[in-house]
Parts: structure tokens; sequence; C-alpha cells
């Protein structure tokens, strides 16, 4: 049921009010978004969107994405007027100022009712995609009764603009995500001018030719926007709403231009404002009727959440839904018998396919898990435990093809994660995770669970060469805050990397994983749960202890080699296996200098950029790495190349000792 | 001129063989692409590419980039049946094994001929782009006499399915780069099956939105490929030649399949394809008469080069197309004046301001710099010296507009400095490096000048908030070889930097830029040339020397203040500026121990991860640093909050010395 049409206006005036308002007294912030696409917000939030302001977690609401997230006034706005607990009047007055959830960009961890962090451009609505998957997921397994909601997005030229967008959308195209909609603002501005300074593109034909349903309306005219929003819901594809808007609307001087984009109107241009659309309130002041009908807006939601309790409270899968829904494990789910299968019997594989090993017996007792790879499926090994695809045709798979797009895919994970009821796991090469990492940043910085299985790690992938050898970006990854990155050594290690990853809810991790065979590093059934410190001792000096050495991944058997030899020429060896630095640094001190006693030579053994390691080796211990690109030829010649052979190292080693 | 069909047959055959037979040598590698683009890629090369094999780095020669660059044996194959002094056919024997310059992927280093290397997916087809604005631009300098060439590009679905595709295209589609023409090897394969697996786009449709022109060709019929690629040179904008192939056309039992992609076809398929190719020679016999077809098809471009060679000489810009193309930057260019200037009367700008200043006085002198940025040129303030915009209409301007795609403008700048003739720049925010972080890598990896400018470093970028504060980039950029990674503290340093990065002609530089306004520290004229050491002494010790402070770009000043307050306490405190990591860890250990000297309290200051900082200032140092992600809020509340004042630090040394 729509209000009147003066009343509609007035309830987006509120926003723009708020915008303009705000960004002035923060002296910082993006009127022009929210002013500009304060009417199609306003149908959207007021006329569409299902939610429930009381209950900002109930599982069946829509999902809303403020892609262009430099927009925040937009949705604080929302939230405000539309009657959630925060932000509160006092959180809007302290826009952007330390302290108030109201941040420059909107952030997930902040804020209920900001489903995502988003400004990174581009990544807001390729996270929806994740989004609507796992709503066509989750609805395949529990039904319409308890899972059918929509995703919409508001996106502008920069979200379309950027490589990820093509990723994003043909990733929905092809699977045919009916129910994601994204409300393009198109304002035909940009921060360096009118868009035609950088881009000749026929947007919408370019969406029609990715598998979208186009449809334009006018962005400020209510029933045009009906119109176009009806389209978009009934038709079967994803649907791109064009809405053409005037960016800063209402600032009669400045409205259409980029000056509005990213500055504060000025106190002129505010009062000018007030003047053209007839607001006559002051700054932060909502007139009575207008919050009224804001929160109005609020009854059909409450009762649809209502209704929806009822049915979970009936259905005979309620339970397992909201277990799904917390992100917690099944109480049962543990990988322990399966790791000591392992003991008994060691394998040597490579950790890719150790991988897939514990991804057969995951997949099997943990129906959460959606994986996939983005065209490396056989490398990667990501295919495991007899999941079939999740295709348009049929919703209920839990593999995702997700084609050459590892950015895509990336984001389309933390969609999945913030979504929930999935545990997302993707693959592809490790050195590509710089076609990712942004979008693996945000993992860390939303607090989600998204695991990446990156496969062929180091010089170990041989042949293919530099371009595909990452040798720094172990390191660089272990840097990025709230991320574990894991390298492990064998099968066993790999099982509890796995085990961690799926238990970290707040956290995303990385796998790193060899193209090669490795011996089997753990063979004492009574040593389990070791990955979880992040370091361990795997072998302890034989000899009176001079020397520790510290290796991760595929160099751990080489470390234990040069210990064997150290230990032959009466040099007492520690071999500490370093799974995951950020789990080792959270170990207290006593602990860490245990493992790596300041007292012996610490040597660092690991094929990638020895940058970093002097925090576990001292300033005296010797780092054995790679600080150079790698090389092609096949793996063993490049680690004898390189170095990376106890011939070539315990020389070193005692040459230290003796120096 | 056109070979009979039979003998054109045997030339494709040709690369088939070579192909099929080096990677089973290898017992790795790619056949599946160069035996599907063989018959397409002999065309193009004996009748339609101008290049002279005897002078590969003849300027006016078309660009050939094998964007699919893992069908790395299509090139090899090319340069050696064609001519080229490398590589032999011991090198194609060696294919991928250390040390032979045929490498698992093309890299330009190795092999001339060979204009980029390529691998990672999308980005060769991207500096195909920077290739083609480099002609044009040059083009528009020098005249057709001396500029007038093609781009022409190979490849494949996963090219075009990668997000920075979409960048791309949509920047050479609106500069109108008619001289551009990709090959799309349209096989219908991926690694993991067919393209119906994860694509459902019409890619003809999405190329002419956004402004190519695009046609069709059966990619086997050498006459239809004669057609479509003289309609593609007819065509004004850039053009998409979408040829349908067989992929591993010629292995009977395997074509048309995603078993030719990635793998050996083993010898019984290779013997069947021998029958079916009607090819009875030896693995890497190439009979006389198809290598006199080949080598006889440099004829053109030797007479072209010829003639070329004598307009070179007449024209009086001759001297100067030379220097542009040789990357010698002219013997009077010099910032010394500027820099002295600013001795004189010291600023306090931000760096981005700063790097503004310098460019005004580079522009000015350097008719080689080609500027832009992603849609942040107020912001990165790199629109300087009066340069005018690059268009479609106008390819004498210096400045690229190039839209939001930061991925894509980092690959254009790739590409336009492998061309040569030009030094490309380009701006976004720092925390997007991670947008176009494996653009940055291939810049180090091909040893190209491509000079990031990028603007609000660490938390001082304020309220925009965790997601555009880059608090890991620093450091982790500084983990890549061969690349430049400067941290300016003043105008005196930035003007500094600007001069080594466009000094080093085989080495790409990040230079990372305040958003705030910074003192200047840098104020005695005698004081010359000190970024160039990496790091250099900027405060000695007044006091009995305990404290070295090392720091970098906007803390330089904090550093400064902390030692004031130290000396003031009786603790002699030295600064050293660290400008540059990697050009700190190449001078010689002497230097280094001076600057830095282990009996002195080591402490590092700088706005992000402490992670590394280890390397300089040892186990038992202090590093002031942010091992978190930001928040928003005004830059002078965020430094006070992550404890960056002289109040939060001094006390932490005192307690370090005394403790």
């Amino acid at each position: 049921m729509s209000l009147d049409t003066a009343r509609m206006v007035q309830m987006a005036n509120a926003i723009r009010a708020l915008s303009m308002d705000a960004v002035q007294a923060a002296n910082s912030g993006h009127p022009g978004m929210p002013m500009g696409m304060a009417d199609v917000a306003t149908v959207l939030w007021s006329e569409y969107l299902k939610h429930d302001p009381a209950a900002p977690d109930w599982a069946d609401r829509d999902r809303f994405v403020l892609s262009a997230g430099h927009g925040s006034m937009l949705i604080y706005s929302l939230l405000h007027l539309s009657g959630y607990a925060a932000p509160t009047m006092d959180d809007i007055r302290n826009f952007r100022q330390l302290g108030s959830p109201c941040a420059g960009h909107p952030e997930n961890f902040l804020l209920d009712g900001v489903e995502s962090t988003t400004g990174p451009l581009g990544q807001g609505l390729a996270m929806a995609v994740g989004m609507a998957i796992a709503e066509r997921k989750l609805n395949a397994d529990f039904g319409d009764g308890l899972v059918d909601h929509r995703t919409w997005v508001i996106a502008g030229d920069g979200c379309l603009m950027e490589g990820i967008n093509h990723e994003a959308i043909g990733l929905a195209g092809h699977l045919k995500l009916g129910r994601m909609n994204v409300l393009w603002d198109d304002n035909q501005i940009t921060i360096d001018g009118g868009t035609e300074l950088s881009t000749s593109e026929d947007i919408k034909a370019r969406y029609a030719a990715t598998g979208w349903h186009v449809v334009s309306c006018d962005g400020h005219d209510f029933d045009d926007i009906r119109r176009a929003l009806d389209e978009a819901q009934a038709d079967e594809r994803p649907s791109l709403v064009a809405c053409r808007t005037v960016i800063g609307k209402g600032a009669p001087n400045k409205q259409g231009t980029s000056a509005t984009h990213g500055a504060p109107l000025g106190d002129e241009e505010i009062s000018a404002a007030r003047d053209v659309l007839g607001w006559d309130y002051k700054p932060f002041e909502i007139p009575e009727q207008v919050l009224s009908d804001w929160r109005g807006t609020a009854d059909a939601g409450a009762k649809a959440h209502g209704e929806w309790s009822e049915r979970l409270s009936a259905d005979s899968q309620g339970a397992e839904f909201e277990r799904r829904m917390s992100g917690d494990l099944p109480a049962k789910f543990s990988l322990d018998n399966y790791i000591q299968s392992l003991m008994k019997e060691p394998v040597k594989v490579a950790t890719r396919k150790a991988s897939e090993m514990a991804l057969d017996k995951i997949n099997a007792m943990l129906p959460d898990t959606m994986g996939g790879s983005a065209d490396l499926t056989g490398s990667n090994n990501t295919k495991a435990g007899g999941i079939g695809p999740f295709t348009a045709d049929d919703y209920s798979g839990r593999y995702i093809y997700y084609g050459i797009r590892e950015f895509g895919m990336a984001a389309a994970m933390n969609g999945m994660a913030l979504h929930g009821g999935v545990i997302p796991y993707g693959g592809t090469f490790l050195v590509f995770t710089d076609y990712c990492r942004a979008a693996i940043r945000l993992s860390a910085l939303q607090q989600v669970r998204a695991i990446y299985v990156m496969t062929h790690d180091s010089i170990g992938l041989g042949e293919d060469g530099p371009t595909h050898q990452p040798v720094e970006h172990v390191q660089s990854l272990r840097m990025i805050p709230n991320l574990l990155v894991m390298r492990p050594a064998d099968a066993v290690e790999t099982a509890e990397c796995w085990d961690i990853a799926l238990r970290s809810k707040d956290r995303p991790a990385v796998l790193a994983l060899s193209r090669q065979n490795l011996p089997q590093v753990r063979n004492h059934p009574e040593e389990t749960d070791m990955s979880s410190k992040g370091a361990y001792r795997l072998k302890k000096a034989g000899n009176a202890h001079k020397v520790t050495l510290v290796a991760s991944g595929s160099e751990v058997h080489l470390a234990l080699a040069c210990a064997d030899e150290l230990e032959k020429q009466g040099v007492g060896a520690s071999v500490v296996s370093m799974v995951c630095t950020q789990l080792f640094d959270e170990q207290d001190e006593a602990y860490r200098k245990d493992m790596i006693p300041a007292s012996s030579l610490r040597v660092s053994i690991e094929a990638g950029t020895t940058f970093g390691w002097e925090r576990y080796t001292g300033e005296n211990g010797l780092n054995i790495g790679i600080d150079s690109f790698g090389a092609s030829a096949p793996a063993g010649d490049l680690f004898k190349k390189f170095g990376f052979t106890a011939d070539a190292i315990v020389p070193q080693i005692m040459n230290k000792l003796n120096g």
C-alpha cells in the first residue's frame, strides 16, 4: 500500500536532509548519491524490501547491499528512519567520527542491517551474487516456507565500471539468479566529471548480453520506480533497473555535477536546498509525520516475520535450519577418526590432494559446505565428497563452476558467508590471490568464514614459471589482519587446517597447498591437534640443542632432512613446523620462546621471500628463501637451483655456527 | 600475396607438430591452443603482421601479444619458423626446462619478439590496449612516416571472462583504438570442460555494447580468416575477430575437448595426429619447403623496415624519436633547480601535492610522460604541467581519464612502457593496489618503467575508514621482487623519488603519498640526492647515541619530534628516513650498519603493519605500527588513537632503554 506522493516526497527529503547535514557536520563525505537515490530508496524500503527493523537478523529477510558504499548516509538514514535500534540520531550526528557506528563506509560489524562492508567499488554487487546463491541453495534445502527472499543492490557507475562487475554479472546471469535486483544509480557522473570522460559503453546492452533482464525508470518518479521494480520482480532473470537520477538532487546550484559527489555542499547550498525541498527543519530534526510514516513501513515486515516464525516452529527441519544459520557445526562433526587413520597408514600425497581427501570426509558430514573453483577443479582438487554442481537447473547442488573469475568467486564467497547457512570454499592457484586480494581483505575485515583453497604454492608449481609461482604471496597474505594463512606440511596437517578453518566462524582462511607430493611427517597417533597453536615442535634435538629449524609446508620434510644431517655431525637440531604465523603469534611468550629458543641458531626455511622471517629467527638467524622471481623448469630442478636441498643448506648452517 | 592452400596447411601443421612434440618432450604444457589457433596464426604472421625477424626491435613493427600465454608453443613456433635468431630448435626441444628461453609462459625478458609476459589471464589483452595507446600517441607526435602500426592479440575464453577484460575493452572502445585487433580463440572449451559450465554470455554482443567492431570467421578456413582480418583492419573501431576453432585441432581422438588444454597428448595420440595431418616427419624436424615458405614471409617486413629507416634518416624529428624509443631521458633533464628552490622556501604540503608540484616541472621538461588516474584525478593530483587529455578525438594529449578501472589502468601502463616511447604514470588510492596488484607484479617481472602514484596512504586517509586505509599494503608491496616502493616524507623527498623512478628504466615504482600536509624535513641545500640510497640519516644524535629512529613518509616528522623529546631527556637519538627499503637493502653492509647501528635501540615508526620491520630493528628493537584494520575518523584523531604521537611513543622508548 503506497502513501500519497506528497508524504513520500517528504520521506525521501528526510534522507536528503540527513545526508547533507551529516556530511556537512563531518566536513567530509558523499552527499550526492544519497540525495540522488533518495526517491528510489524510499520506494524500495517502504514498499518492496522485506525486513523487520525489530529483528535485523531474521533469516528470511531480504538482503539489501549498498554497493556504492561511499553513499553511506543513505543506509544510515534508512536504518534510522525505518526504526532499527541503531544508528541513533546521535550516531548520525557523529557520522565519520571516532566511535560512531556511522563510519565513512558502511561496516557490517558496526551496525545490524548493514549486510556487508562496502566501499571498495564493485564488490558489494559481487557479494550480493553470493547472497543470492545462498538464498537459492537454502531454498532448495529447506523450501519456500523458510527461505524465500530477494537480494537488492544499489550500485553506481563505479561499481559497474570495475572489472569485477563483469565477473559478478556473468555468474549471476549464468546461474539465473532471478531474485537478485540491481538498482543502478544512473546519474552520468563520476568523480572526475561526466561519465563521457571515460566510458562509451551501452551498459544496458552489456547486461542483456550477459543474461540479465534490463528495465529503466525515472529515478525521481515514484510510480515509474514502482513499475520498474514490479517488472524486475516478475522477471525470472536477475534484473538491472537503470534509475535515471540527478546526483545531489535538491541542491539547486550543484545538483547534476561531480561537485556533489564527495564533498560537503556548504552551508549556503544546504540552505538553498532546504528552500527547494521545502524542508523547514533544523539539522537532524525529523518532523513527527515523516518519522511516523517511515516507522509505519515496518509493519508489513513484522507481520511477515511473525508468520514465518510460526512456519519455522512447525517445520520438521526447523532445528537444522536454525543450526545452519547459526554457523555452528553439528556437535558430532569431527575429523579425528580420519586423522587417526592417516596416522596408521601414512600417505605421500600433494597437500592439494590431502585437501581433497579431507573434503571427502567434510562434505559427507557437513551439508553446509559449498565448494567451487575458478576453472581449476582438477588442479585445486576442490570437487570432493560426491557433491554435485549448483546450476540454474538445480540449486540443490553444492559445487560451483565459477569460471575464470577469481575475484568474482572470492566476493561471492564473502556474500555466501555473510548470508549465512552455508560455508563457502573456493580454489584457484595461490599466485592468483593477487587477482582476488581485495576480496580476501574484505573477508578478513568483515570477519566471515570464507575458505580459500590455494594450490600450486611456490616454485613447486614447476614448469609454468614465474608468472605462476607465488614467492611473495604467502608472506604478504600473512600481513592482512584477521586472516589465517595456513601452509600445511602433509596430509595430517592439512586435515587439521581444514578443521581449524571450519571452526573459525569469524575469520577467513587461506590454505596454501602444494602441487607436488610430500611425505607424511606426522605419524604419532598421540600427537593430535598440533596445528592449532600455529607452530609446534615436530622433532626434538638429539644432540645438545644448537639449531632450531623453522619451516612450513613443502619445506618441512626438507628441514627434517637437514636436522638429520646436522645430528649426524653432532649438532642437535629441532624442527618446528610453522603452520600458521597468525595463530603462533597469538600464543603466550613462554610457548613461543620454548618452540623457537633464542639460545639456538634459528633458521627459517620457506620457498618464498625471506622478508619478515626475521621476526622468528632474530637478527643473527639464517633465512633460507627466495628473494627473486622463480623460473620455468621441473620442480625438482628448481628446488636445486634455488638452494632448497639439505646439501645446500646444512653447510650454511655449519658456517653460521662456526662463524 | 598468399601461398597456395596446401602449402599454408603445412605451415600451420609445422606449428601443430612443434607444439605437440615440445609439450610431450617436456611432459608438461598446453598443446590445445597452439594446435587450434595454428591456422589463424599462420595467416596473421605470414600475411598481415608487419615485422622484421632480423630486427625484432624495429620501432614501427606491429605488436603481437599472445594473451592466452599458456599456449606459449604457438609463439615459440612462430618466432622460430619465421626466422628470429631465437628460439633455436634446441631451445624448443628444451621447452619448459631450466635455462631454455622457451619458458612455460612467454617472458618478454627471455626472447625478442615476445612483446610481453603473458599467462596471468586477461592481462595480455589489457597490456595491448596500452601498446595501442602508445602507438597513437607517438603517431600524433611523429606522424605516419615513423609510427603507423597495429597491435594484434590472440586471446582465449579465459582472457575474456576475467574482470580485467571489461576494463580493458571499455577503455579501448572509448578511446576508439581502431588499430587494435583481438583474435578470440572461440573454442568453447575451458579447463573444467565446455564453456557452458560457467558462462552464458553473448560475448560478441558485449563487445559491440562497448564500442567494438565484431566479426566472425571459421578459424580453420584460410580465406575466411583473411576476410575477417581485412574487415577488422578496415574498421575504425577496435575489432574482435571471433575465430571459431577446434581446440587441439589435428589430434583425432582428443580434439575439441579440454583433454588437449593443459596436458601432453601422449605418444599414441601424437602418432595418430601425424597420420591425420599428413605430417611424416620426426619430432622437431621441419621439412625444407615448409621452413623456406615460412622464412619467405619475412621479406615484406624487411622491405618495409628498410623504407622506414630511410624515412627516419630524413625526418627532422628522427633523433628525438630515437631518444624517445631508447627510453633515455634528455641529457638536460634535471630536478635539481626545483629541489634547490624547495630548500630555499620550504613548503608544508601533502606529498600527493608535492608529487603534483614535481610533475609540474617533469611534464614540462619531459614530453615522454603520459599521466592518468582511475577516476581520482583531483585526489591523486596527477594532472599537472598543463598536459591535456588523450581522447579519441585528440591522440596528442598526455592525460588519460582511465575511469574506475584500476587493474585496466595498471595493465595499460605496462603495455605503454613495453611499447616504448612513453613513460606512463597513473594514480589511485594506495589501498586499491589490491585491485591492480597482479599488474604491478607484472610491471616488476617484465622490468618496465611504470610509475604508480598511490595517494592517501595509511590512516592519514581519515574518515573513509578501514576499507580505504592501507595498513598492510606498503609492506606487502615491498615483498614484490624488482619493485621500488617509495614513501617520501616531504616535498624534497617526493621530488627525489620522482627522479629515481624516472631514471629506473628497468624497474617500476610505487610512490606511497599522503593525503595530509606534512612539514618539510629537508632544508639543507647541500644535502642532495639523499633518497637514492634508500635510507639516510636525517638527524644525528646530539647526546650520546642511544636510540635510532627509523621512520618513513608521514611518520618522519613524528620521529623527529620523538628525537627532540629524547634529546631533552638526555638521550641521544638519530633519525633515519627510510624512503625505499629495496634501495637500502642494496647498499653495502657498512652503510647499512652505520645508518642503523645495532649498538643503539632501534625503533621503527610507520603507520602500517609491524611485520617485517624486525629486519631493520632487530629482535630487541621496538616497532611502532598498526597490526589491525584502521577506523573511520579524522586523521588527527586516528593518529592519536593508534598511538602515533611523541607523547605515546617516547615513554615506550624510555621503558625499553631502562628495561
